[in-house]
């Protein structure tokens, strides 16, 4: 049964800026350069893989979607440009994201009309044909995914730290 | 390898509390009441096992391994003790828990001398020998494990209206 309410969906993506302040700024170089093994991302690595959906992924195939429908494929999405920018300061990015993230919510606001628009469809390069319904709740839980993965990543050092205890601390049960 | 250092360990634990503020506080009842099925636990049901935890898990184990190392066996944990407790409002329960994870705090930096402390050990009901380097590191994974909880609860409420992006969630991913 679809959930989704457009203002719902928007309280957790206004929120994943200041919750990745609140985790990551000011962490030791520890935790921000853990990962989970060759390549996976560090924490700053999937905030920049957030910011970028920001700028190339969610907001352009919104504006697609309810622009030309399924005439146009959505415009592509690369999973992993992030890894080849410059690298900036932790602080940096998180401030970056906060302001993309501001600015995407006002889109969003501005442009979506749940009666009229959540119906809407694209062509997903991948899936074929999406709906903006299904886009706005994929970008909510595309934050709490990826938040989560920064807790997971950073669990990880401390897995032989633990001793007996990791019986019972489920994040350190591999997948 | 041992990897954990007390500063580092207690960076995570200073900032759970308010990451969980920045995260949660405001949400809609919504995500604040959606669980991933019968007997799991909603997001302030989480909040109040960290903060029973805070009040009868780490800090009185620690006292007793301090104090009595494996001659008394450690104070018990009920881990569901929280489910019977009355209901507060979740900012009631934001600001409880972030006032005893600082007091908390305060004790361990008082308490804990990582040259002298860290191996010694007390005996945990379930496994025996424990040491305080392994209680310290599992307070904070237990912080990012809970932390993690929070985030797959809230996605699973998306399950069905993300659609096929669901194929890219690894949050969705039953375990």
């Amino acid at each position: 049964m679809p959930n989704m309410k457009l203002e719902e969906a928007l309280e957790i993506l206004e929120r994943t800026p200041r919750a990745l302040e609140a985790m990551l700024a000011g962490l030791s170089a520890g935790w921000l350069q853990c990962r989970e093994g060759e390549g996976t991302w560090n924490a700053p690595e999937v905030v920049g893989h957030l910011i970028e959906s920001e700028h190339t992924n969610w907001l352009p195939r919104l504006v697609s979607m309810l622009g030309d429908g399924e005439v146009k494929p959505l415009p592509p999405f690369d999973r992993f440009a992030h890894l080849s920018q410059a690298e900036r300061p932790l602080e940096t990015m998180l401030e970056e994201f906060r302001a993309i993230r501001t600015r995407n919510i006002a889109a969003v606001r501005e442009l979506v009309d749940p009666e009229r628009d959540f119906d809407r469809t694209g062509q997903h390069p991948s899936f074929g044909t999406v709906k903006v319904r299904e886009l706005l709740s994929t970008w909510a839980v595309h934050d709490l995914t990826h938040m989560s993965q920064i807790m997971r990543v950073m669990a990880e050092r401390y897995r032989e730290d633990v001793g007996p205890w990791s019986a019972f601390l489920g994040i350190l049960r591999r997948t």
